[in-house]
């Protein structure tokens, strides 16, 4: 680098500087000496300009383009040709990659005359990601696992510093980092890579202070692994540390499902069978393990080339994934064993597919049911942002509620049961091919139709049918005994109390009743799929769980309307916001101000991943959330018994129809491609 | 610990400050009100009193006495019954433990009146170590690992912190340590841990930021292990930590023998096996961790109490230890890998006897053949904190010589190769059983005597032969050729160039001639015990090495003369300093001014183990030291051959006669009781 960048000691040589440059979008400016290159006079002024080579025309990451015309804002005429014509570094540049129309390698090309330089956002260090969904915060990649190219000389009998030292002096002197020490870890190969790279090297160093990898030569590959542990579920995003994109996706089922469906029979076996926790925790890694090496064997890169890692989950699979006994956490007063933001070294979890000094960061939890996932719901969403009143919902067996603005944001979980998830429903079973996860009702006929996983026709198609004759119908999931109930209640087969009014319809050919006791048929099968008084009544008693929660935090902030509300996880993804509206699940809100957000706590995730001060952003801020426990609180079993009714006041949803449209969102029959959500 | 000790506000809030206490030996004074426990007013006016259970009577570190007399100097009359009297804490104290005539606790007697306070050595947490080594610096006990007792409350629905961060904040509550994190190890075991120990627990602090180990109730056992890995023996001494002594020691030969005697084979040998290192690092590892079990074995503790290691060893084996190939430190220009000091978790390095989240602390190395045995060495030693310009030396297969005092440090080493250790001599063998280790020759019949390793006799003693029967003769070792060579020259029969001057004797009957080179045989044997002319010139070339090393040092500095000379390891303790000096291995000095100290490199581990602050004294030490590179000094070749003579100027050891008294230090043959030393 010192041979490529004039040092500023120039400047003060008393040379003239006799050349104007204007960077955009920065507007920084300053003048220098004729013959400056361009990223020295950037570095030089502080603006924002990405290198992983150090200035020496190989990583291509420092490309700029030149504005043409008059500046009068600037004083300046700047002209493509005020930059030093095309060099030999340029040249042996496009010899192995391409450079875009009119860019040029700001290490390469010199300020000969006024300029206006324009820095394009994927050539700035500290570029903004904007997020697809709308309404979504965009993030400015703040590297925690950075790249940077050193080149040494050999060591001789004049110069025997260590191999160690010679890399701490080159961080030093090419890359002004000081206290860089390298881990344990890469000592043992450390002197014949350095050897073998004839001293010209590419290292990863983590925070800026510890060397984690090492690879030959220039390399300017780093990626992230953003995980999600679901109950259900397991998500994997490899991510380009250096682009932010995400290059490969996985998921999968959690393999400690065959311990238990859900979490407290997760904890009950683990308490049942001593020694058996080493076995979830060994599962859960093997399978994350398993998607590090399936999205980077996707994109044909290396294993070592996973560098950094973030894991969000809720605290049970937190806590199970570092080894830690949940037993706590399943009884009250359900407290946390650690709740600050943990890291520990890939290589001490056993994970294979990822570099062994790699970091894995796990977010931090906020209470005894209010996890890591949360976490990453808040930074997805960053309520502590917005001056809007925020209300966050994350529905698994436990729902997670998060509410509040800038000023303050309060959190609990409410025990609303697995009902929502199709657990404890007479034809209830998980989201998978075959179960039904949609449902309309005709008002006039009665006469159900439904989708299922697997197939985007509804039921009355003539498809149907033939299209879902490989795995055929078999129950209902949790969405679709949402939609079920909501749609029972608007055509009127449910009443206000929850009772399935067979009396009113003693004409409806799918209703069955045993003694008095009514269920609505939705599926002649075999098997029959049936939604039962009992049915309803579970749903009645979750979604009270959830509105009581909602409720309560609202209150305490003495706010009646929520200006925003977020449906995060499946919940969000798979349910008509308008369903839950209806069913009294959430608090009523102008539709427009219900947003579905898929999978936040992943994203949450990602963002920890690429950002450094995301991560002390939301350490600091789970501090600041005030935790509140609905199993102390008085205010919660009113709001639970008064949010029983269906919905618990007409008023409720004053913006809602009794027709509902068709469903506009993702089908969920596109799962197979996408994500599982949690 | 708040209940016990009132807090400061009492001073603020009119309180009269009727009470003068002054400590000692600190003279540190102050007022406080009558009432106020002495250990308060210890803490209040910053006297060094230890504690680990915080002021709860538990602990007893916090002992004290009270002076009886006037004491015009302080304007006091003190007396015992100024102290409060003997109460509740210290009657249930002394129904588990002892407390000295006239000792009381400094957390239970309160000050209620004049009093001069006595804190003993062993009550003050900075104690010092005085060594028992004439010469040597004494320690100030600094630790690096501290035990701290806690007391909690159990979580409740009205105080859901998780487990970590009850144990954060009660080390800020009553400890006032605001930033400890809990190690990823501990948090597997912690919640079954705490409520097993109802909420009362030890735990050790490392560096007074991580929490390392904890322990049910009160616990006040925590040990470190110094290890010195030779390239022969492997010495470990375990240390009390928070008293600084030695409480058991044990040593082994080093397994990696079996790979190759010397330093050079077993370089060689992993040259040639591709694979082997991670054998030879395992072989080390494993010997150590049964060195560990061994010694805690032997005091009856548990292998969790070992809460620190600090490791020495030559660069060779500091490199393989951690598990880096040395095969650059066998090739010039010989560079380190690492040479900054290194911390390891004991988990990571498979060692079983120690706690998993002890961290192992390798001290610096200096150069490629100056390891972390040299700053051991130096720690001990301490020739920079001297004015007098100290010689150490350290003789292994390369001599390690460090020459300066405050001012500067220079340090080299020397290709003395392996005549000193026995090694390519014709009778030579390593230091073992029945090994000859001391010579005499009769001035005037030049008949031979010797001493025998394994026993006291001399063999000219009418029990030798008995004494010495089971085991033999066997060979010759590296004190005992040194010793052979220096009387051989003393009484005539090698001349100053090196030659065995047969001529000179011809009716001496324990000469033998071939072809005109004589040898001379010490031992009728079987076997044969022969010093050949061979012999006499590999050790004139290992001591001119050995010279040239410690004259260029000395020549860099314009030093004629060192002011003190220390000899450490093997060499200086089993070898008398006047042969070294007749033979001209050590330049001349008055022998009062050569001190042998034995295993210094072991003690410098120990130091490292008992004071953070000598750790970063080393560290930074080492960066400062100058590293003279022989190989490259046109200087070291010029005094080399120079130093060929024997010795190579008369004068220089104008004050040792040509009769050599009997040796006074410690015969070997008590080896097998004390420590092997490198």
């Amino acid at each position: 680098m010192d041979e490529t960048l004039p040092s500023s000691a120039e400047h003060a040589s008393g040379i003239a500087l006799d050349v104007l440059v204007v960077f955009l979008p920065s507007g920084l400016r300053g003048r220098f000496a004729a013959g400056t290159p361009v990223l020295a006079a950037a570095r030089k002024l502080g603006v924002d300009i990405d290198s992983i080579c150090g200035g020496r025309g190989i990583c291509g990451r420092c490309q700029i383009a030149v504005s043409d015309g008059d500046f009068p804002k600037f004083g300046i005429r700047s002209d493509g040709d005020h930059l030093s014509s095309w060099g030999e570094l340029e040249d042996r540049y496009i010899e192995r990659r391409t450079l875009g129309k009119g860019r040029r390698l700001s290490c390469a090309a010199k300020l000969m005359g006024d300029a206006v330089i324009d820095v394009p956002a994927e050539s700035q260090l500290h570029k903004q990601i904007v997020r697809k969904e709308a309404e979504s915060r965009s993030v400015e990649i703040d590297r925690v696992v950075r790249l940077y190219y050193l080149d040494m000389t050999a060591p001789s009998l004049s110069d025997q510093r260590s191999d160690v030292t010679r890399l701490r002096d080159a961080m030093a002197a090419q890359w002004n980092l000081d206290a860089v020490s390298v881990d344990p870890r890469l000592l043992a190969e450390l002197p014949a890579q350095l050897r073998d790279a004839d001293w010209c090297v590419t290292v990863a160093v983590h925070e800026g202070t510890d060397m984690i990898a090492l690879w030959a030569g220039f390399h300017d590959r780093a990626y992230g692994l953003a995980v999600d542990i679901g109950t259900t579920t397991i998500a994997a995003h490899l991510t380009d540390l250096e682009t932010g994109e995400v290059v490969a996706a996985a998921g999968v089922m959690n393999p400690q499902i065959r311990f238990g469906e859900d979490l407290i029979s997760r904890i009950s076996f683990i308490q049942q069978n001593p020694g058996s926790l080493d076995e979830l925790t060994a599962e859960v890694r093997r399978a994350i393990d398993d998607l590090a090496h399936e999205t980077v064997a996707a994109i044909g890169a290396e294993v070592t080339d996973i560098v950094d890692m973030t894991v969000v989950g809720n605290p049970i699979m937190h806590h199970i994934f570092i080894g830690i006994d949940p037993l706590q956490l399943g009884r009250t007063p359900f407290p946390l064993v650690v709740e600050d933001a943990v890291t520990v070294l890939a290589g001490d979890l056993g994970l294979a597919a990822v570099n062994p000094a790699a970091r894995v960061y796990l977010l931090p939890c906020i209470a005894g049911h209010v996890g890591a996932d949360t976490a990453g719901v808040i930074l997805a969403e960053a309520p502590h942002k917005r001056d809007e009143m925020t209300l966050l919902v994350d529905v698994g067996t436990n729902a997670e509620i998060v509410f509040g603005n800038k000023d303050r944001l309060l959190a609990c979980s409410s025990p609303t049961g697995p009902a929502f998830e199709g657990a404890q429903i007479s034809c209830g079973q998980r989201a998978a091919l075959g179960a039904i996860e949609r449902v309309r009702i005709d008002p006039k006929t009665l006469m159900p139709r439904f989708r299922v996983i697997g197939s985007d026709l509804w039921s009355d198609d003539q498809q149907f049918k033939a299209a879902t004759a490989e795995f055929g119908v078999t129950g209902i999931c949790g969405s679709g005994i949402i939609e079920a109930v909501a749609e029972m209640f608007l055509v009127g087969l449910v009443n206000r109390t929850g009772l399935v009014d067979g009396e009113r319809f003693p004409d409806c050919a799918w209703l069955e009743a045993d003694e008095e006791v009514y269920s609505y048929r939705l599926h002649d099968g075999p098997p029959h799929i049936l939604i039962s008084q009992t049915d309803v009544r579970a749903i009645q008693l979750a979604k009270a769980a959830l509105y009581a929660g909602a409720r309560l935090l609202m209150d305490m902030l003495g706010v009646q309307t929520a200006d925003r509300i977020v449906l995060a996880g499946a919940f969000g993804s798979y349910i008509d916001p308008k369903h839950a509206m209806v069913l009294g699940m959430i608090p009523d809100s102008p539709i427009e101000h219900v947003h579905a957000v898929g999978n936040a706590a992943g994203t949450g995730a990602r963002i920890a991943l690429l950002s450094g001060s995301a991560r002390r952003e939301i350490e600091a801020l789970v501090r600041r959330v005030e935790k509140v426990e609905t199993a102390a609180d008085p205010g919660f079993q009113k709001s639970f018994v008064a949010a029983m009714s269906v919905p618990h006041a007409k008023h409720d949803f004053p913006n809602i129809g009794r027709s509902m449209p068709m469903p506009t969102n993702t089908p969920r029959s596109g799962r197979a491609k996408k994500l599982p959500d949690g």
